[in-house]
């Protein structure tokens, strides 16, 4: 179980670092193919979109931080609740900050391995 | 596991029913003691500050309405996503309106009983 929470922790540390470097192909590697992402102010969407979006962003420098509140495991489930702090630098030097809470789901793939299957991003408008 | 989903929904169900009867205590009935919930704008609450937040609305009329997206059940844990549309009508007669999804989850109670452990709520702003 420690071992699990371990490994999630690493997939969420993970996921911010790769987002600052602009990883995008490492971040959709720690997602599964059916993931579904919950924002404020449109529906729901998935990997594909996700893509899309960051692909977009590359222009960006995102300083995206994340503090684990809670990693829960139960069995091949877990969730883990992550304080957000976002900061996006536009290429005119421009930029916004944003802050707030996720609670992601995440699921043990047959090989051992954590995806966030989940995600549900409460950040709040930019400031 | 078909059990489990139909007393899953039917929590969901029972939670909005309840809301819109301004039934506090049957709400409170239906999460854990530890259960958080998560929204845009303020940090995260636990089920006393849920009972103040909805004892203090009781002058309002609630209609809250949940449309089920998915319940998923991985042995005593579980997560729901599902579509809001909130109406809040002030004594004046003031209406504003709420829409947006929920993430949740949910475990299962020594006695069989699922109750609702973690809740992200991303209602947009009133409109």
């Amino acid at each position: 179980m420690q071992q699990d929470e371990q490994a999630i922790r690493d997939v969420i540390e993970s996921w911010h670092e790769r987002s600052r470097n602009g990883e995008v192909d490492g971040v959709l590697e720690l997602m599964t193919d059916d993931v579904v992402f919950t924002v404020v102010g449109r529906p729901p969407f998935g990997k594909q979109e996700f893509a899309d979006s960051s692909r977009k962003m590359k222009g960006l420098k995102l300083d995206s931080q994340g503090e684990i509140i809670e990693v829960v495991v139960r069995g091949d489930t877990a969730w883990s609740r992550v304080q957000l702090r976002v900061a996006m630098t536009m290429p005119d030097g421009k930029a916004v900050r944003r802050e707030g809470y996720a609670l992601s789901i995440l699921t043990k793939r047959a090989d051992g391995k954590w995806l966030v299957a989940r995600d549900a991003n409460m950040l709040g408008p930019p400031t």
